[in-house]
């Protein structure tokens, strides 16, 4: 930490013109702090003058919601810089370009993605996104089963399992998403009108409980794809035409179903939010219409584009077997339902939440769209194994939403 | 690998005596290569005059039985003696005492058990050892259980996954267990005699290929407890009062499935291989009844004393949902009795055999005593969900041997 510097945005145009030769000499700049995140600071560096403009992001020795009591492994940027160059060159640009890392500020700079919209924030606008299912139904692909044992050498997928180990990180998810929303107490946090439906509907529940518990173990144990990790709408920046997943800090070899599954759960969200927020009429028709589309193609997509590769990529002499592929592909399709059912869970009750359901203005309705998404996840997590189809979520949101 | 010199019988005794003080100044030495394994020299060396000894053993950077082609991370040596001090602890003694390693010699010395005798060999001179099941059910639940994410704090556990990621000789058992047997050809080995039970009864059973193709990616993902990771009968030690487990140069964070299934598979190749061999009379009952008591002891006891010691044990808390005991080990137990089927099919006709059945003389029964092998392990691959007590083994074997 010797010659770590906390940046600012008076300091951080000089630290990046040292750093690189991406500027002009006559620019003009302009900076600002954007990051909305809880781990880094993120700089905007602009030249107004020929409109060119990188980020720079900066490790914070804490979690930044927290204080500076929650200590955190600060290399995590190194990680994070191997994961988007090895995603990069996987799924040709469908993460941002990384310039250089730099070990002593345990700092990035990386491309600006100043043409596109957190995903969140555009689909709480209620924005539609046409290429996306297909964008992210490959990156999905791509990432996970590129970088299985379906397809790595041996060898180098257990080096590559143990460069990306994540004690701190995962440690955050497994308390945050698998145990402590299914707790009275910690770090939960929700409407004191949720609280009796949360201790009856979930907490008191044992057949949920326990389901949870085997998707935990799943998600501690099993290394089988290099996840991002923490793959919700706001990890992820689109346009009309593109799609670039962020932020991977979360990475770590895991059960392929946790990308799908919290994707998955955070366009589930938005679709309750829009039903709950908008009036009738086309806008709501046409978005709607959007998320259910988006969330059946992102698991019939996943599964057609899966078994599309297989044949070509697969080395594995045994994972050529006949009815291999197929189940395969829906072991990670059974988990993937049970993933974005705890996500669901823990974005209601737990510590973070998403702001889908925290920005529905008319209480009576944020409290009843809200339990209306721990009804529908507590069927994803508890009937898991039957839901497996893009068509089969479809049903489920006709039922419950 | 500088300073590192391959040791014979002459030049040990010298490197011993500047290495600790073991030995009294009086000692008479002998000295004796008494490996049989394929990674290793492995020295006895004996002060004739006042009864002490160890053993010395020393890594080769080749595995032995292939040739110098076959290079394999010589550090190993290094990750055994941490392996056999951890496990040491836990099961206050079930694995032999390390005095020291030699990080330039690639070399440990290690408490000699002179009064013991490998167990493969003992079973095969029809002894029996009646505190084998109690001790080695107590290594297992103790070994497997407290290195689990069940027990131990999870970024502990997930620093010990790191340490003990074992490319190398993970990739001996992928393709020497799960991979090779199920195909032809490689480096499999059989009599000619056998070719074509092989070629029908497991190259061409696509269920059972696609079965063992699955519990090979649990085996490659699922890192649950830190394994001893080659535990068949050539690795322990036994005599009439007690058990050592050694060389865990396997070892690495797997599915527990995998230590117990490869135990009871070793102990069912015996059972086979006496009734092969011995005349009807009481020998070969007691024999045989001892085995039979073994194979239904090492699967009941692990379930019993897995139950009896997880409430004190269980750190996580998801881990103490109500069933989760149940469906845990219950898991572990079905991936046992496909681990044991692969096990059996891998030393009958894959590269490495057991001198169990290799070594009934008369040619006929030994072709049959190979195929009834095959004929249980497919039965225990395919059906592992229904072979979770240790009845469910006896009654099988009952059925097919």
């Amino acid at each position: 930490m010797k010659n770590y510097i906390q940046l600012n945005e008076e300091t951080v145009v000089d630290y990046i013109k040292k750093k690189m030769d991406f500027f002009q000499e006559d620019a003009e700049f302009t900076c600002d702090e954007i990051g909305d995140g809880n781990l880094n600071l993120v700089f905007r560096v602009k030249d107004v003058k020929n409109g060119k403009s990188l980020i720079v992001k900066q490790a914070l020795p804490y979690v930044r919601a927290a204080g500076e009591d929650w200590p955190l492994d600060i290399n995590r940027g190194e990680i994070e810089t191997h994961i988007l160059r090895i995603e990069h060159e996987l799924t040709e640009g469908l993460v941002p370009e990384v310039y250089f890392y730099d070990q002593e500020m345990y700092c990035m700079a990386m491309e600006d993605l100043n043409d596109y919209i957190i995903m969140r924030y555009g689909l709480l606008e209620f924005n539609q996104y046409p290429n996306f299912s297909e964008q992210i139904s490959d990156f999905l692909v791509k990432t996970l089963l590129l970088t299985s044992d379906v397809v790595l050498d041996p060898k180098e997928k257990k080096e590559r399992v143990k460069e990306f180990i994540n004690p701190e990180l995962c440690l955050i998810t497994e308390d945050l998403v698998y145990t402590e929303p299914f707790h009275i107490g910690a770090r939960n946090n929700m409407e004191e009108a949720l609280e009796e439906f949360h201790r009856q509907e979930i907490v008191e529940d044992q057949e949920l409980v326990l389901e949870a518990a085997k998707l935990k173990f799943d998600f501690m144990n099993n290394a089988q794809a290099l996840l991002h990790g923490d793959l919700h709408t706001g990890s992820i920046f689109v346009n009309e035409r593109y799609t670039k997943v962020i932020d991977p800090e979360f990475a770590f070899y895991g059960p392929m179903a946790y990308d799908i599954g919290a994707l998955v759960a955070n366009l589930i969200m938005n679709y309750i939010s829009t039903k709950a927020v908008l009036e009738e009429g086309p806008l709501k028709e046409k978005h709607m219409a959007f998320l259910r589309q988006s969330i059946k193609e992102v698991i019939d997509l996943f599964k057609e584009k899966s078994y599309a590769m297989w044949d070509g990529v697969v080395k594995d002499q045994m994972a050529k077997s006949k009815g291999f592929k197929e189940h395969y592909i829906q072991d990670v399709l059974v988990n993937t339902a049970g993933v974005a059912g705890c996500e669901m869970v823990r974005r209601t009750v737990g510590f973070a939440h998403v702001k889908d359901l925290d920005s529905i203005p008319n209480d009576e309705k944020r409290i009843q769209a809200k339990k209306d998404n721990l009804s529908l996840a507590k069927v994803l997590v508890k009937n898991r194994h039957e839901i497996v189809t893009g068509e089969a979520y479809l049903e489920l949101i006709e039922k419950y939403l």
